[in-house]
């Protein structure tokens, strides 16, 4: 068993507790200062008998455990997977697991955001929506772009779609394609989680975390930032803070894109790996959005149908695809270095009148879209016929990531059915 | 949690009632009026917490709405999957919680035809007869005849035949490969649904409509149409009412037709994908039907040996292959589109004494395949001898189907067996 | 709900009774007529609500059924797995389903040898040891020796060998490749059940029929005779009573031979099929018998080292691989059809004396071994040096059937070993 | 049923009791002198009815039988899968099982180090660290470094990483291969078993039974002894008591190398197999340990860039990347023939003081390491710069065993960080 938990094997009977040498004043204290910043307060424990690091958790202890966070005032619950005795292997059994805690939460009165954190295990796309806000969908992500690890054995092309060892080293080409399967799960409070945001973390090109960014909102995916907060560079905030990639993400429309089409290309990396793809999402004020991305090794001239982006409404048959677009570049207007370096030092706070900066505690990101806020929209590069093409340059391991907006050109056959 | 379902997760207390905005005196009332229509009612549930539209639905509840769905006269009923708590991932906790709902309506003493749709998940093939009138088996059907989709992940040629994720925007060909497997397990009163029918959608050829009528009625599948009727085409009036094919899926011989064999093919369609195959299935009088499957880019010759027909009863070797056969294409008097708009504009009803048309409310199918009622098989094309080939011209995702009849022909081996 | 079943999808309480129509007398009457004949009786019935043609089974009535059994004098129960009311999916519900039987028959104090036929659904080969006598281990073989049929999907090389439809329609060769994974499995009492012999059938050709007694014989599979003995050939008995090979099925020391290698090659049937394979069995008076199987479509000279046919001993470091053999052709003594022919007509009883003919009822195999019964062991056609290799001429979809007895040539080291 | 087990199939009542043929004084007698020579002693059971061999096992039994071995003296458990009723096929179903004997150790007082042998079914690195001091994670290992065999039928790639049987004749390849999927499950007191070293059998050459050694101890697996030890070559004795070797096993940082890269290559085996890979671990000293395995059939050179090495800690960006390492080769000092010659012989009693030579229960290897005894690091063999590269020339099947000690050197990147 264990050599550093506790000697037969259980877990201790007793209650969580803060560590006072490193909380002496407690939780309840911390979470006041959270709380004073205008921040929620996120808390983590296991559905097993310990954390993933070996502290007691909660299993058999939801109760008082539940009731422990909402007395600290804590607002989000991540609660993972570690040490659970077995007690899987069926939906089942997670579902019975996971629920104890969820029931537990609600009891307690305070609203807590449920994150279950089970990395996929026994499918919780297909059962976690009636009792968790979010469910991790895949093994832990890494910061590297399309490297398999034999760590991560499932790529999320498994025949049947059977993982059973979720793992960790995902890569973010790995995490897309598992999402690509069961982006129709994702609704409104129920959401997959595609895992932390490696961004700023060091072992990617920019291209590399624009690309997680965009297709991490294009997914409605929490977008938890992973990396050291203290540390962040401008190229960094410049990324985590594109109001109109974050739009895509908080549009009241909740829904993931899907992956329309993908194709395997010749220019392979370093690992072995090359594929490009399509995601299109239809937005709330009917705009759609659409992603292009370059898994492959070399820039390359890419290009979406409309027939293609609106798959799901009939294709060429569609009234949608028979009408005529603008097309924004949602990275338009991403901040320059310089800006961002200023904001980091502290000499330019971010205000909200400009196209590269929004804030979201003034004016909700539902309230910016429906007026058409400038800094949600990106820049407007073109436009494209009824039935027509959009075509990118998107860069080796890039995203591309478009919002089309109706311009009032039709063919007939969608005017007469409009 | 869903964020327009309850508060707390769970589903409420309460029995199903109508929506007294769109229905203001109620089911009943409805059901009574389709009915006088000489229609039968079918209704909708999931053994789950809610409905896939999210609104109450019956697990926990079964009896309640067994008796709500026997009192207001329904027909029918449609149990869908969806939020049903994890409590699946075995063949028994799926089979437990859908049975719950079968004894729940035998015990209303009325009877229902009980439709589980559960998407195939856990091989309801294995298990349903004894509960249910038929199961879905694959996800849902989409309005394509090939196209792969990422949210459709399974294609019917799983090693082992497992299959986690059962999705949607699934094709014709798609399930028509998961039947391929599983066709035995269709019998009399127990039948494997394919899900409904996308003839008259607009997303496919006429070929390929004609496809999935085909297949569909080969298989014994439920044939439900999926488009809006009040704009059927003549197109669509001509396929969907063809009594020859209609025959075919009612016969009083209940069972699937089997794929005998499977081909890929080099001219590929746009989607990569090309295969031909062969479907056989000996009807209750004896005659044998086939369908020659092209799901090849080109219109291509294609054939069956007798042998390959009689596999199943011994191929070359049967006494039926040894005989000869007249050869009938049950498409052959499909209703042409003067006649199908006339009938759609109401003015050429519907008789019974044509080869185009059959009213089976004034004569079974079975009394009509008794008394060799010509518009229930098609047009004689040719014969073929003894141990011969049949030989047809099949257009791209196309069929053409066909029914034989044996004409007195036989080798002297035959002869001596019979 | 099955339409010739009982109404309410459950099956009847009463117990199991003759059909009077066709058993006047009674099932103890028909035991007496066939133990009176010196034969075994066997039974059918099935752990679910039905047996597979929908006669009333055994689930929840295993006492009072095998108490029935027990009564009427049965010898051998064949249970089946037809509508078991999904209680499948994991080991622990089949084993609990197929074990209440094996205490119920146990419990009648009559020697009922225990035929579990549940198609290796749940791996019944990890854990039927201690319940069952046999057990199926693969969907129902058909009469043929290697054709794919989309109605057995599984084909024994399933990554991870997962298998969730066992399916019918089986091949020879499709059988023989789920044994080779599960070979161990088989001891003394408990025996993975290939299925019956389709020998006599008649869509093989006379290689295929003995590829198939074989293997069947090499693996210690139950040889139960599937084809209709009333009209038996000469060239079918001929095979079905070769002493020699029914000595390696009813060896003393029960095992089933191991698959020592497979290859692929190039000369493919026309199924697209082709493989060799060679296996090999200790046997219990230290003689190891071989199988040479050609799977390819033509014939071809194949071999077997020592080192090979010893590998579990250690190979080519084997002290076994070190010595030198004799090598019989155990289908060197198969009966003429001049001969069979007349055993069938009555004119030629079958004796003891001869090289082709034995009775086990006189003496049984493991007499005959111990003694070196002549007919047990074929013919001579030389002899093979220390490490040195067989070589036979192996017809398409043939088996070169090999026992090979120490003739006391050994290396040095050997000897040193010895 | 098993022919030599209890009639009914069920396993007797009564209490485990040694065999007095066998063991005339009883166990207690044996541990006393096995603890006399200062050995531990283990034991062996089965979570099943049966041992394996068939003896009495201890399902059900786990309280009774835990004492007896207590009260024997017992220090090891092998806890086994045989005959196990089915009660598997869901971590909880397996989990339950093991963790009965578990809570009976524990409840003995005595410790006992529980070693469970359920060969990787329902996959015990995610859930048996609460439970077992180890776990089998694989099939039974074979003496050959890479033939597959149709009774190992689960390779370690296997989509999904599903296995339904673990088989035995599992290659040195095969198990690395599977252990390269679940390194990081291993754990101090928690740790993947990856069966007995095949060392001293006598089926692989010097660098096969060296590869199993020293992967075997990168893993941290258990190091069991499988050979005749009564009959040790000098050879094998080298391999088995490199104190350099076992240290990495035993280093007090408890954890598993990770197979950061894996290529296959085109000089395959004789049996079709060609790979390689390379291992790197952290050590408790900071050290790295790195294993260049050549899976090819020919000699190669092999190299591992720092970035690679310190994949883990961040690749080339990391700062232990951008350091300079000397470079000692663990099988540096390995023992020559003659001087094993005169151990095994008795002539030249184990010391301590040499470079070939430790006495661990004179000293552990915790306090070796922290010391930097010379036995412990081998032979210096060069350097490697800062971003550099390892190189080394590896034999067929064999493997190159490295530890990296920083000497100092560093880029300015890595400086700045440190």
């Amino acid at each position: 068993v264990l050599d550093d938990c506790y000697s037969d094997g259980r877990y201790e009977n007793g209650t969580i507790k803060p560590d006072f040498e490193k909380f002496p004043r407690g939780f309840k204290h911390v979470s006041s200062r959270i709380h004073n910043l205008g921040l929620k307060y996120g808390m983590y424990s296991s559905a097993g008998y310990y954390t993933c690091g070996r502290y007691t958790a909660s299993l058999g202890k939801e109760k008082i455990d539940a009731q422990t966070f909402a007395d600290w005032g804590v607002d989000y619950l991540k609660y993972d997977n570690c040490y659970n005795g077995g007690q899987e292997g069926t939906p089942d059994l997670s579902y019975r697991r996971y629920d104890a805690m969820s029931r537990a939460l609600n009891a307690t009165g305070r609203p807590i955001l449920y994150g279950m954190c089970n990395w996929g295990s026994d499918q919780p796309w297909a059962w976690a929506q009636t009792m968790a806000n979010s469910w991790r969908m895949s093994g832990d992500v890494t910061d590297n772009f399309s490297r398999p690890d034999s760590r991560c054995p499932c790529t999320g092309d498994e025949p049947g779609n059977v993982c059973q060892l979720q793992g960790f080293h995902c890569s973010i080409l790995n995490i897309m394609n598992k999402q690509a399967r069961i982006s129709s799960k994702t609704q409104s409070g129920a959401q997959n989680d595609m895992d932390m945001l490696e961004v700023g973390n060091g072992g990617m090109t920019d291209d590399e975390y624009l690309t997680q960014f965009s297709i991490w909102a294009m997914a409605a995916s929490p977008l938890l930032m992973g990396h050291d907060v203290t540390r962040m560079s401008p190229q960094t905030l410049s990324i985590l803070s594109n109001p109109a990639v974050i739009a895509i993400d908080q549009d009241p429309q909740v829904q993931s894109a899907a992956r329309i089409w993908r194709y395997f290309v010749a220019d392979k990396d370093e690992y072995g790996q090359g594929e490009i793809s399509m995601w299109a999402r239809v937005m709330n004020n009917s705009d759609v959005a659409v992603a292009l991305v370059n898994g492959g090794n070399k820039t390359r001239e890419m290009n979406a149908t409309l027939a293609d982006i609106w798959l799901d409404a009939g294709g060429s048959t569609a009234k949608q695809a028979r009408m005529g677009y603008d097309v924004y570049d949602l990275w338009g207007h991403r901040m320059d270095n310089a800006t961002a370096s200023a904001v980091l030092k502290g000499g330019a706070p971010i205000g909200t009148n400009s196209t590269m900066r929004y804030n979201a505690t003034a004016m909700s990101y539902a309230e910016g879209l429906r007026t058409n806020h400038t800094a949600l929209f990106g820049t407007r590069i073109g436009s494209v016929d009824p039935l027509g093409t959009v075509r990118a340059r998107v860069p080796r391991h890039g995203t591309r990531l478009l919002r089309l907006r109706a311009n009032g050109a039709m063919l007939d056959g969608a005017k007469d059915e409009l």
